[in-house]
């Protein structure tokens, strides 16, 4: 699949992750391998494609991701990107030794001081520590490669990094949060901003809102990109797309979902509403309760508010893309969508979140790219190395 | 070089770690890659050779290390194993959030209990439990993925793996303490054990040792393998050999040196030994002093007992192999060495540790395998699948 998104000339492929296993293995195989690894894995089968993948602040030492992270670099030539997450699954605490999640506001300020601690170690390498002079027996400059002795709260490390700094100087930093504290922490240190919105005018509102915090935090709106997700459903006409998207439909079990959604929302019940009678945001509880991924639980309470949908449709909706954007229609469409939202304020770019894979996949690469290229959105090879030049980054 | 290895039918390869930057990194690129990153991206770029990295149970949480080698058992297709060792380096703890490593009695306890804990989460998946079956829309058998529960003084971890079982069931397991707490928790835990052997007679008092040690943990000696390290300089004739022996040693910086044996015996001040004076036992302070990695300093004051070098000698013979053994003589001699030592009770195999690399590597796959080939003691292909194959081990 990496190799596909590759010959495509996809900025980069992004691997989720999560710490814990669902109940939901039975009906799916809803677990993949450990990302890290397998990021170093396709290192080595790709050239040129960008390899971003999900690791915890909430259970990682900060000198082993920072280590890890910084060997794919090297091993990658300058494609890897981090994408930052603090870990909230009940589930996972009980993994890493805890009988209940790190609280929302806790999770937050390890996160900050996780980045103060790993932004230090790649940087403790300085630019030219590396001499490599054989014939004096000289192979990093003195001086040059220093401890970073930091003493927080939470972490207390001594470095340097034992790892060399790596082409890309640091990781492209990705982030996800879309609660206020998720937002500012974005807006302090990601790079690439991947966010959940199911249409234009909240999108068009999260966008305006985390670039002016951007702004805000001293850094340049262009080195904070905004993604979107979007699951396009790709066919030759739009009554075939609609057909599709209908099968796709069919195909979920409405139970499995409704498990899937008490989880979200913090082990509500959902049992007792019916399938088929339109939801009203009263069936919910309340998106400010829930301590873990609130946002997205606010992004569905919204849909159900605007669109009120049976269970069953709602379901539906989220199987797939689990609250991204959703669009079926013909290629066309699915390129007008994304220039609108692009030109319209709502997005820099897309995680495009095929929704069968591959065939999807290919036929994105296949149909909707060569339209998007021939608007000038879209490049026709790949003109830089690392992660960093496909997205426009500076170098830290 | 895994290539190579590879191309020479080696069992496998094997990647050892350190968990802090020494302060040598002046004099020489003594610092590698993450090595369990390393070994993903090996694994796309190797078909059958294994492939074995170092992780500490002192600094990873257990989850996180079962998972990432259960994930590189899978990329490889069943040939990962994995080095145990605790931490010992004071600037290792340092990184971790210590300001004094943790004394060698608690690090085999946490090891201890750490084991416990990842083969509990190898084998929580039960060898059958993904039943795959779409048409009905079940991917894992109900009850054949199992919570393992784990309340221990150090660790709490509630399990399942959220990675399908490997394809060797777990890694193979690896492990080079020589204490008597490291002989001990080898015996029970290990399938292949590295040990540093400077000469025969230390070699077989070590292997029946641990042999009788592996029995009365209840194992058969033949799933505990013993492979000495041995780093052969080879060259057309025995007086070539020498030559070579002499110019890497003159090669050497004996200032290098004694900072590194300063460091291997607990801080201890060598820097009034003159260079070219043959030393004695009373140099050195008593190895039973020293917390951490004493049997290499035992087999350090063995040596100079038995030799009485100078100390430019001693620092030498030190500089590569770090108090493996090393030997220089013509294919024959080497090929000869290593036969007696397999037959001799002081083998079951060896860590080859080529002095250059990679030309003694290649010149030991031209010159050296194909003697012991003849002698009936090395493949002529790869028969089977995985390192568990390739060494004899059974599946657990």
């Amino acid at each position: 699949m990496a190799a596909k998104a590759e010959a495509g000339l996809f900025d980069s492929i992004f691997l989720a992750d999560q710490l814990a296993l669902g109940d939901d293995i039975v009906s799916g195989p809803r677990t993949g391998l450990e990302p890290v690894t397998m990021l170093a894995a396709l290192a080595t089968g790709t050239k040129r494609i960008g390899l971003i993948a999900t690791a915890s602040t909430t259970y990682t030492e900060p000198f082993n991701l920072a280590r890890q992270f910084a060997s794919i670099d090297h091993i990658s030539g300058g494609r890897v990107g981090w994408n930052i997450v603090t870990s909230w699954l009940a589930t996972a605490a009980g993994n890493y030794g805890g009988d209940k999640p790190v609280s929302h506001a806790d999770r937050y300020a390890r996160g900050e001081e996780f980045m103060t601690v790993v932004k230090a170690l790649w940087e403790s390498w300085a630019e030219d520590a590396i001499l490599d002079d054989r014939a004096a027996g000289v192979y990093a400059r003195p001086g040059a490669i220093k401890r970073i002795d930091h003493q927080g709260d939470f972490y207390q490390v001594a470095g340097p990094l034992n790892v060399p700094r790596g082409p890309q100087g640091r990781p492209v930093l990705v982030q996800a949060g879309s609660s206020e504290t998720g937002r500012d922490f974005a807006a302090r240190h990601a790079e690439a901003i991947f966010t959940a919105q199911m249409e234009k005018a909240t999108a068009q509102t999260f966008y305006k809102d985390l670039k002016a915090r951007v702004t805000a935090a001293g850094r340049s709106v262009d080195q904070a990109l905004i993604l979107p997700g979007l699951s396009p459903l790709i066919a030759g006409t739009e009554a075939e797309a609609a057909r599709l998207a209908d099968e796709l439909g069919t195909l979920t079990d409405p139970e499995v979902g409704r498990k899937r959604m008490s989880a979200r929302f913090g082990g509500h019940d959902f049992s007792h509403l019916p399938l088929d009678k339109p939801l009203s945001v009263e069936d919910f509880p309340d998106p400010e309760t829930i301590q873990a991924a609130r946002s997205r639980t606010e992004v569905i309470v919204g849909l159900v508010r605007r669109e009120k949908p049976t269970l069953r449709e709602l379901l539906a909706m989220l199987a797939g893309a689990r609250g991204h954007h959703v669009f079926a229609g013909t290629p066309e469409q699915v390129a007008d969508l994304m220039v609108d939202w692009f030109e319209d304020g709502a997005a820099d770019g897309f995680n495009i979140m095929p929704p069968i894979l591959p065939s999807m996949l290919e036929i994105f690469t296949a149909e909707v790219v060569p339209i998007l290229r021939a608007r000038g959105l879209f490049r026709s090879e790949y003109e830089g190395e690392t992660l960093r030049d496909h997205y426009g980054l500076n170098q830290p």
